[in-house]
This record gives structure tokens, C-alpha cells and sequence, in this order.
């Protein structure tokens, strides 16, 4: 027996880093790790889940409505709720009503949290050999999607407002010379608070990329997508909102539109969703179909109820308030600590700091500056993990992901100070 | 702007027959519907998963863990519980100890529902152009999932206790003489109470098609895996129980295992799980990272409770009494209103009945008879639904899947003596 019975898929698919982290986590109990994507555990809504729980299960229509199957979209009511909201987040970013076409329920789905909606989205575009643009850095857990699928990327250079636009139309203009643009399907962005960079695109710059994209589509045959992963928007602690590129004139059209109620609220609860054009709609709709038939009726429930009820409202200030705290003490030890040659902005919102080194440092998985802070007890996500492979560049490698979203305080500040030891010594 | 921007599969996923199907019974609010495949809703564990609801969220350590986020496999007290618990049946239905190394906890996934499962296995092993054997009839569902990944069918004839092996030599041997074995993967049971036909699996006959799989794998050049979907399995109210396919001495290494909780328990908790050999093992652990990191922690806690509190074992027996009732009034329907001509066997566990007609009664989805049927206010599911695209012979166009799961018995009554009606017209 000699061949591998595995598809493509299956012989390509690499185990995700974040198995390998998770795994030197769980094999050191005294671990400062700022590497975890968790969500600050204090505040999970612990009693508002409860009391929420009860409302539906104490009654026998709306409990067995919740043990039910319901429909492939997701609950009628969860997505007129999730609708409005961000109708409203956008219409108050913009300080004008946001045009109610983009939001319909009819364009919605609702996922096993925003990352089903990935998954699917990119199922039904991405055949192997076509190529997405990401950002240089970019999330690495889409780069595993991608990766899996034989999908080519390519990474667009990010400023401290989204994307470099001189270095996308660039990039685009190679792909038309190549004839490549044919393979371009789409280009995901991580709008707010970015994972890992924290950086947050401005609404004038997801305009200007639609807008370029959509000069594009000609070379390409077809519509290029910009795939908006707002997954960290709630998480605001500083400054204004930006509006979504739904806002923008393709946007409609043009843009599919991923949210999560992971992190803002219930994150166990894994409830996401999105907004997308025809056809990708529909074929998103019937793959999700295929996947598990529809989002748990009880988790659609539950979500649907702390809109209604004002407890998802009631409940941002109060995180928004942790995780500033959280990212302050963060900041402060990073200031104390790091060497001056450590370049980070202080985040406004989210759950990372990038921390990017002189071009000396090498953090990667196997340098030995990784293996050193593990010695030292402090474990963080190595930069190099959240590059895209593109040849056309070389990634950095002296960059850190340091979270401070599941770390108590007193951990992010003695991970920090081993962090920073060490940095000092590097120079 | 020619070309479609879709994936191929996003550009050769059909619609689900069961969409189409609900969006009928949704125009319709006084239909019959027998098609819909929902559970009992009135005897759903509402008050159950209220109070292990309860008892999860009233204290902060267990609220919060069943608020964050898990690890990708699944809970680990739940895999251990539902090992014990499939290890136990087993045993049960052997009459002797089953080997405990089929059931180990570091082979299982926990997923949203099975059917996810079924997916996930599907993505690891099955590339555009392979080929999966299924029943014929199976479940369409499946049937979707391969069609929307290009995969190839070939249907292997029912008999009353599982597949015909001698059929299933018969095409395995003439896949070896055109060479097409290197591209068959799997085969695809569903063993008990089959979704459409009712029919249960022998474990003799699992065992004997494991066999013939493996004399075939020295011709496939990789290992030929069965996939046995026991989604049914604990919806029994008759007869003895049949080990699972693990049992066989092949099993460990060939049987992929799927099986779930939205059936005989919370429906709407979406909870499925399976046990898998490697390498697929670990390749559907990664595809399941990617789709979503893991399933719902809020959901696996609350299955975990159930199954430690005996709250699952005890709704059981209640379940089973409700299907069994329901089915006593199907059948009896049957008796009283369908013709002779009419095959259909008395339900032993599972939500169907499949009545089979003769081979001049057409029930398909463009029939003169499932118009009428409809006019009459009567839903069924057409048999022709749940056969495989295979040229190798002409599918049965004279069945109805006639579900009890969802339907009140009076509801079930009311249908079948209409259905009765129009098929005594047929004759």
C-alpha cells in the first residue's frame, strides 16, 4: 500500500501554528503566554448568558424553538437584529444614514463564528492556483484556509491606516502584465484592530482599494471581492468608528462583509455572520448547507435575546473598559521594558500589539531567541507566521504578536519584563 | 464582464432538494408536510438543558469555561463520555467487551452536528473525479456534498439487513478492470434506520464489506475506508442493537465512525462527533481548525452535563416511546389507506418510512402525482432524491421517504390518508 489515501487537501493541509503553540502552552503551566487569541475571561458574560438561558428555556415554545433545527441562513430575528446594529455603526461612522440595501436579511448568513464564514466565502471563490491578496501581516488562520486550498497570495504593504494603495496597484499591475489577474479573486482585509498589526483601515482607503479593484475587474474577466473581516470592530477603546467599505459605491456589490459576536460578547458561543452579493450568496448559502444544514438554533437564540434585551449594549462598555485597561498596562510595560529599537504603537482597540524589531532580531519559531524566551517563561506568536508566502518579497522575521487579551495584567506585565530583558540583550 | 467569479464549486453547488422542499411547506401553511426531517418537537429536552443551563452558568469557573473558547478536537470530558458511552453499546451488542482502542479519545472530533463531520471527512479524503460507493437509495444530503466537490457515485442495491455484497463485488470488480479503483475512497453506509429506507445494517454484513474493501485496497493502491453514519442509532424502539463497524477486525484502521447528538437530544445543540483512524485523523483536525477551531465550548459543556448527569440516558426511553407511537400511527395509517401495491416495512427505530411503488407510479419532484399531492396538501420527499447519479442503472422513480419525525400524529394520519387516496387513483 503505498500511496497516501488523503485528497490534495488532506496531504496538504500543515498543522496550524496555533496547535504548536497552544501545545508548549499546555507543556509549561508557568507560562506567561501572550500568544493566545483568547478573550479576556473575567468578563465573559457569564450572568447575562444565565439569565438569557432561562428567559428561553422557561418556556416551552420559545425553548423547543431553540432545540430545533431552523433554517441554512440563520434566525429571522438574529439577522434583522445584526442588520440594524450595523446599519447603525455605519451610519454613525459616516454621521449620515447608511443606505439600507447593503444590510438586508437577505444577504445575511449566520456561521459558527466568522471564521465558517472564511472558510465558506473562500470555498466558493478559490479554486487551487488562484491568487488572494492579503495584507503584509495578515491573520494567520486565513492564511491556513488558503494554504490548504493550493490558493496563491500575495501580500499588499500596510501603513499605519490600512494598506499601502501605491504598493496595491502595483501588485495589481504586475498581475495584469503576467495575465495572472485572471486568477485574482479577491483581496481580504482586517479592517479594525487588525490581528496581528492592530492597525485599522481608514473608510477613505477601503474606498480607494474598491475603487482600484474595480479598474481591475476588466483584466480579470470577472468581479474582484474585498473581503472585509471586521472581527475586532466591537473592541474599540479609543477614537472614532470607521464606516464599513459597505459604504463605499461598490460596496454592495463588491464586498462581503464578516462580523463575529465571538469576541465582543459570548465567545463560546461562536456565533458570526456575514453580508454577501450575488452570487455568492447563494452559493455560500447552499455550502453552508452542506456543512452542518445552519448555525445552532440555541446560539442564534441566545445572541438574538442580548440584542433584543440590551444586554449585548450593556455589555461592550464594560469590555471595552477591560481590555483598555489590559492594553494600557501592556503599553506601560512595553515602554519600561522594551529597548528604544522596539517600534509599537499603542493599540486603540482589539486584542494585539505588534512589536516590530531591528532587522538584526530574528524571532522566529526555530531562532533561538524564541527558544530563549520560552526558557525564560514567556511564550508570543513569532511574526513570521502572519506573512503570506509570497517570493516577491522577504517577510520580516523580527516582529512579535503580543495579545493582551486572555493574560490577567500581572501576566502581561512579567511577560512583558522577561520580553523586554531579553530584547535588551539582542541589541 | 463574461465569466462568473465562482469556484467550480461554487459554480456546480445546486440548490439542496431540501430547501426547495421547505420553501414549498413554508407557502403552504396547512400541508401535511412528511418530509421535513426535524425531531419531535414536543418531547425536546427543554427542561433538561434548562437546568444543566443552569447549573453550568450559575458558577463562574464552569460559565466562563463554557463561554471561551476550546480546543479544536473537542471538550475532553466530553469525548471521554462519549467514548464510554459508544464503547458500552458496543459491548452490549456483541455480548462481549469490544477492544477499547477503537474508541480512544485522541481519535475522535467533535463537530457541529455530524453531518459537518461528514463534510470534513470528505474534504480530506476525496478530490474532483473520486469515487465513493453509497447505498442506493442513501441520504441526499451526502449525495449534495459529493456533488458540490465533483466527486463520482456509484449506488450499491439495499436488501433488508444492508447492502447486497455480491452487488458490491460486483462493481468493486468492474471499478479493478477499467482501472477507476485508484480513485474510490470510501464507502458510505448509514446503518441503522437508514435515512430514507429504514433499513438496519447487520454488523455481519458491515464486517463481510470491510473484508471485500480490503481485498480491493492491493488494487486502489491505498487503504479503502468505510464510512458508517450511525445517526440513527439511538432513535431505536424495536429490536436488538448492531455493533458498530469498529467492531470488526478491520475497523480500527478502516471505519470512520460518525455519529451525533442533535437526534436523540438537544437538536438544536447541533453536537456530532467521530472517530477516525489515521492519517485522516489528523487531517480532518486541521480542515476542523480551519472551519471554525472547534465546536461551540457553551454547546459540548452542556452535552458533557447531560450525558454525566444521566439526564441523556433517561430522555432516551422517553424518545424512543414517542417515535415508536408515531410510527404505530404511520403504519397503521399505511394499512388502512395505501393500496397493495405498496411495499413499505414496519419502522424498527429511525423517523421513516419508504413506501415503494411500482415501477409505473412516478413520485418525482416534476411528477404528475407529486402535484397532486401537493394540491391535496400533502408533502413528501421523492424517493429519486436519495439515489445517487450512477448510469450504471436507472434509479427508482416510484418511492416516497415518508417521515414521523417532525410531523403530530394526527398530522401523520391526515397525510397518509390523502397520500393513500392519490395512490389508490394510481393504480
Amino acid at each position: 500500500m503505498s500511496s497516501s489515501p488523503l485528497s490534495q487537501m488532506g496531504r496538504r493541509i500543515q498543522e496550524p501554528a496555533i496547535s504548536w503553540l497552544m501545545r508548549l502552552t499546555l507543556s509549561r503551566p508557568n507560562l506567561s503566554s501572550l500568544a493566545a487569541g483568547f478573550t479576556d475571561n473575567p468578563s465573559l458574560p457569564v450572568r447575562e448568558t444565565r439569565r438569557l438561558a432561562e428567559a428561553i428555556l422557561s418556556k416551552a415554545s420559545t425553548g423547543r424553538a431553540a432545540l430545533q433545527y431552523g433554517s441554512t441562513a440563520g434566525d429571522p430575528t438574529l439577522r434583522e437584529l445584526t442588520s440594524s446594529h450595523l446599519m447603525a455603526e455605519d451610519s454613525a461612522a459616516l454621521s449620515k444614514p447608511a443606505k439600507r440595501g447593503a444590510y438586508s436579511t437577505g444577504r445575511m448568513l449566520i456561521t459558527h463564528g466568522s471564521q465558517q464564514l472564511l472558510y465558506i466565502t473562500t470555498e466558493s471563490l478559490c479554486d487551487e492556483g488562484d491568487i488572494v491578496l492579503v495584507e503584509d501581516p495578515t491573520y494567520f488562520v486565513f492564511l491556513s484556509i488558503l494554504q490548504s486550498r493550493g490558493v496563491r497570495t500575495r501580500g499588499i504593504r500596510l501603513e499605519k491606516d490600512g494598506i499601502d494603495l501605491s504598493h496595491l496597484e502595483e501588485v495589481l499591475e504586475s498581475l495584469r502584465e503576467s495575465g495572472e489577474i485572471r486568477r485574482l479573486k479577491m483581496l481580504y482585509l482586517v479592517t479594525y484592530f487588525q490581528n496581528p498589526s492592530s492597525v485599522t483601515t481608514s473608510f477613505e482607503k477601503k474606498r480607494a482599494a474598491l475603487a482600484l479593484l474595480s479598474r481591475y475587474e476588466k483584466h480579470a474577466g470577472h468581479p474582484l471581492y474585498l473581503l472585509e473581516d471586521a472581527a475586532y470592530r466591537e473592541l474599540r477603546f479609543e477614537g472614532a468608528d470607521e464606516a464599513s467599505a459597505l459604504c463605499a459605491p461598490e460596496g454592495p456589490e463588491r464586498v462581503i462583509y464578516a462580523g463575529t459576536y465571538s469576541k465582543p460578547f459570548a465567545t463560546g458561543a461562536r456565533v458570526g455572520f456575514g453580508l454577501l452579493p450575488e452570487p455568492l450568496h447563494t452559493a455560500c448559502l447552499r455550502i453552508k448547507g452542506n456543512h452542518d444544514f445552519g448555525t445552532a438554533n440555541l446560539l442564534q437564540q441566545l445572541l438574538a435575546a442580548a440584542l433584543k434585551s440590551g444586554d449585548y449594549a450593556s455589555h461592550l462598555p464594560h469590555l471595552r473598559a477591560r481590555y483598555a485597561r489590559k492594553a494600557r498596562a501592556m503599553a506601560a510595560a512595553a515602554i519600561e521594558h522594551f529597548p528604544k529599537c522596539i517600534e509599537w504603537d499603542p493599540p486603540r482597540g482589539g486584542l494585539y500589539i505588534w512589536a516590530l524589531g531591528p532587522k538584526s532580531l530574528n524571532t522566529g519559531m526555530k531562532s533561538a531567541f524564541f527558544k530563549q524566551a520560552l526558557r525564560a517563561g514567556v511564550l508570543y506568536v513569532p511574526g513570521e507566521l502572519c506573512f503570506a508566502r509570497d517570493l516577491s518579497r522577504r517577510p520580516s522575521k523580527s516582529a512579535l504578536r503580543l495579545s493582551f487579551g486572555g493574560a490577567e495584567a500581572s501576566v502581561i506585565r512579567c511577560g512583558m519584563e522577561r520580553l523586554g530583558c531579553l530584547l535588551k540583550k539582542c541589541q
